[in-house]
């Protein structure tokens, strides 16, 4: 920054604050509330910016060919992750404040919006696609391709092309190399000699025992659950597809296998991290979640049963949305099959010192 | 309090501090997270008493046989529902602490607390009850007969025999006196000769005048909410049931009227006060289903598709409440019915020195 | 909007979307959180836009020769400086994001940012000009003049020279009827025939018991607080001047009693809205000075004990704001001067008609 | 859990919802606050009693006689301390509940509870102890004394005698091993020949490197920063004395060295751990401080310049506990002597390696 230059031009404030222009005015119709929808709208919008900002980093550094553990690599992006829970909560509570805003007062300008709309923010399509959510799981596929403009279309399309931060991930879970490792499991043990590899015989003893203790960890009520998770991580080539689930699924049975290794030894050094971001990813999920809820609640505040100023049918459109759009759906559903710590298998010394520190 | 007492007595500090017998310390099975489990539970017991106590004060003001509006009570009833969204706020802001427990850390002792379930909070339901939901609109009616103990089905039985809050609410409003007093609208102008005031031959002038211009307001794809409208608040005896609405409705057509006048013109000093109490119970309702969302997010991450400790199918009840106890939903409908300040009939002058100030 | 607009022609997203650009690229010497800093601090500038807004427009309703007690007037400025305190809690809830930059972070680009300093922001400056701080009040008077631009400098100065929000309020207050309406008055009975209505031989009945109540109502080591209020509510000509309180009072002795008599009464209808503004001026308040604690803890922990970015000494500059810049604080000094509401002098039948409804 | 056992029992809610006795109620001078004053306190004492047992357990782990680099350690107890951080926000937010109750509410009971005070909040003393609060650096010292029941008395005297956690963090940061490993650091290379390493001419050569760039980074006016960070982390025996620093130490030089590596070297895999629990301990003094702040100015707002209930100065008090609470004020300080990360010193490969984990 030049000697001259100060925290005004630094931001760009007369851009900033020079960009509210109210259709009220020019039409001679004062709404005092039109303020506030402008300026929450463009806070929204510089927030979507910082996110999508912080996404792409993270997106960039899982996209290298392999992560250096010993490098801070996978810290930051930890850490940027974490950030964007942290902002998220921020568009949670501004919810707050548009809610000072009374139907009343909103009548007083909402016709003059009229075709825009929320709906049109393609940045907040694009945080939602750069995540992981692809086009054909979107609720209202159609009508978001018909209310943006082509060059946003693009914007959206193109993050939808991408890898996404779900895809690096299934990626990177996948390459995690302890199962194949066999110096590492030669010395680990199977509780009882009546243990069936089968129907996976080409199962890793890992698994063929912790199927095992999970099937005894579960009431009656839940036994199905056992098959659910053998079809879920099934070694068997072209297993676990939608069909088996009853959903289209986006982490391979690999990845999953990893990502509840994880969960489970999560205490070893070298997965404290890996866990961090798997508890992240689920974090930004709750808190998209949070906002899209309390959003959709807002709007029934506002305007009731009416159309939206997008043309949507307001809430309805919300409702679906909200129940689609989780994006690291399956991570959380790897939750249903962990089991006690104290009942985990021990893993071999050799293994607890390959998860370890070099000392 | 005796000149020896102190804060320790004042507070039973012995007696709250002295309430935390964990489980997994019986069976020297040490779980660090119980402690938590317990002591936030605890908490929200202690919030739950709280709301029940602000409510049943805000009750007993509301069945007097006729608010005083030169009293401060309508005013301490705003103030008390005013304290419970602030109460509700901390319910929901402590999810986050609940979330501290991973999933591993609650499955250290999960299976010790069976068949004990947060569902057996009978505080809960019986705010739920003295708020104004009934028994027939409850999810799993059955299910909680079941699992609470006789005592506590009592309680909230009682709850939901009393009146409520809002069946409360509806008799104040019915009392309004407005539309009754002749005096005030012989000056009231109808906007057209031709303004024929049938279906509703017996209709008030203001809602005839009123029905005609929310007609205008209305954009064509919601030309079906004007008889909606009308049904709803239908002068004709015996209108508006649950076949021509879809739904059981809790508030009369009078009441609906009372309370879409007061939006409409609660700038008027007399009708500040019950704007307020009107939002108040749009606001109670938000952060409950703000609380039941979120709780419904946190059993998904931390049990993901496993059976409660109560035997219930988890989060399928939850989001079965979650759908179904808004309490206030009818006042929340209203909001479809207003229209523009600038396009409201105008009062007369007996009117606006009706709902005005002594001078 | 004409038919083509849409949310982002709207919104000027252009404009708001194009205005980072960061120092560090222009350098090639990246550092990634200076995105995050930009962006937080636009939205901040967003904000204080919009606090400006709304601050102006109750200044501008406040400045109406007389509120009409029967208009919705007094209903909106209260409306709107709630609004202030919503907004205000996200502003201090945005310290959580950025305290996700770590002190290491930031030095990655903090001396590029040399001279500017978040001291320049001239709208945070002509906020607290407009709420009611002189410049006789400021903490480091010259120092503000010689970082702003001359432009802004003005901003500041006429923001100080208008009528503040505070002294409006005072006009407000001192032009409350209540006590020179004598004929509601004239029932009103003292407690006993001894109490000498001198020293204040002049003074009005109400006030003579008050006293007298109050002197009764504290603790011997509050004695001397019967002192302060005399003077601070003084009949006499020229009493409580600085000399006498030890600060530079900025509500009139009249204001004062009126104020007070709004806090004790404050059931009364008439004093209801009334009470409400006195207690957003107090919000309002609170959350500035929790703003500035805890962003003076923030850079505490950013940058320790070094020199901020505009060469003040960070943390010892925003302590002594903290301590000096309370706007509203002679309104929180009455809470010293309430008494409890049973021992309350009960007002005569006229008076409470006068304070009520018309019926 | 025995089969017949219940939510109810579980959490001992008898006890729990039977613990609050209004004075008010037995003598019969209703005053409806009295119960939210009760609850929301034994709430705090349920989250201070929840505190104590995180922070013992923590305190329990970092006693051991070396932390085990390779077990799960010192990530347990950095997600205990965060858990204490997510507690404490609710704390802090809980302040919003109680300003529900205003001044002249309060008033209704206040008398009754003299001399019971929140300042016999034993809890809450004993917990700044276990941190590492000691009695020689309280606000108020005798005050506490005399105030306390003699066996709360010595509870807190308990706690401020045995090892805080302050003093394990100092006792873990001094047998970090890294500068006494020669071998790793004969690849170190000083950036210049005259590097003189006199004064501390025994002094290792990462700080001899390190003095000199921290030198360089610092502007002109910040200058005598180099000698209070000399005087900080000195090598001379019986250096950094309270006379050469202002303050009573609490981190000796050798700790104060290895908290600062860890900072500037967060990113290596062995030091992000610790990076995070010297993060966390910052967290919770900013959350205890934001406590104590809005928990002063809230007092400020009930009673103005009255005394406290426990004869305290109200207000006074509690603004000398905030400035003098700070528990982990030197670690915030040594933010202060960073330097921007493209100037740090490189570490030779035999200390990236002893850095990383085993490959």
């Amino acid at each position: 920054m030049s000697v001259e230059m100060n925290y005004s031009d630094y931001l760009q404030l007369k851009k900033i604050l020079g960009a509210q222009s109210l259709e009220t005015e020019k039409l001679s119709r004062p709404a005092h509330d039109e303020m506030l929808f402008i300026i929450i709208h463009q806070t929204y919008e510089l927030w979507f910016k910082q996110l999508l900002y912080e996404v792409e980093s993270a997106i960039a550094i899982m996209k290298l060919p392999s992560l250096n553990d010993n490098s801070p690599e996978l810290q930051t992006v930890v850490h940027r992750l974490s950030r964007c829970t942290t902002i998220l909560k921020i568009l949670v509570h501004q919810i707050d404040v548009m809610e000072t805003m009374t139907p009343m007062d909103f009548l007083d300008f909402r016709d003059l919006l009229r075709p825009a709309s929320g709906f049109q923010s393609w940045q907040f399509k694009e945080l939602e696609a750069r995540l992981g959510l692809k086009y054909s799981q979107r609720h209202g596929q159609e009508y978001y391709i018909s209310k943006l403009r082509p060059d946003q279309v693009d914007i959206v399309r193109k993050a939808e092309q991408d890898q996404s931060l779900l895809e690096l991930v299934n990626l990177w879970l996948e390459r995690m190399p302890f199962f194949e490792e066999s110096a590492q499991w030669k010395n680990f043990e199977l509780s009882g000699a009546g243990l069936n590899p089968s129907p996976n015989s080409d199962a890793h003893p890992f698994w063929v025992e912790y199927l095992h203790r999970y099937g005894n960890s579960l009431a009656s009520e839940e036994k199905n659950n056992l098959e659910s998770f053998r079809v879920l991580i099934s070694f068997a080539e072209g297993a676990g597809s939608k069909e088996d689930l009853g959903f289209q699924r986006q982490l391979s049975a690999k990845a999953c296998r990893a990502a509840i290794f994880i969960m489970l030894y999560r205490g070893y050094p070298i997965l404290q991290l890996p866990f961090q971001l798997l508890t992240q990813l689920l974090e930004i999920d709750e808190q998209l979640s949070t906002w899209r809820y309390r959003h959709m609640s807002m709007v029934h505040r506002m305007i009731g049963s009416r159309i939206g100023t997008g043309g949507s049918s307001g809430k309805d459109y919300l409702k679906g949305a909200l129940d689609k759009h989780y994006i690291f759906r399956e991570l959380a559903l790897l939750t249903s099959f962990l089991i006690e710590r104290r009942k985990l298998p021990a893993l071999s010394r050799e293994m607890e010192r390959r998860l370890g520190f070099a000392v």
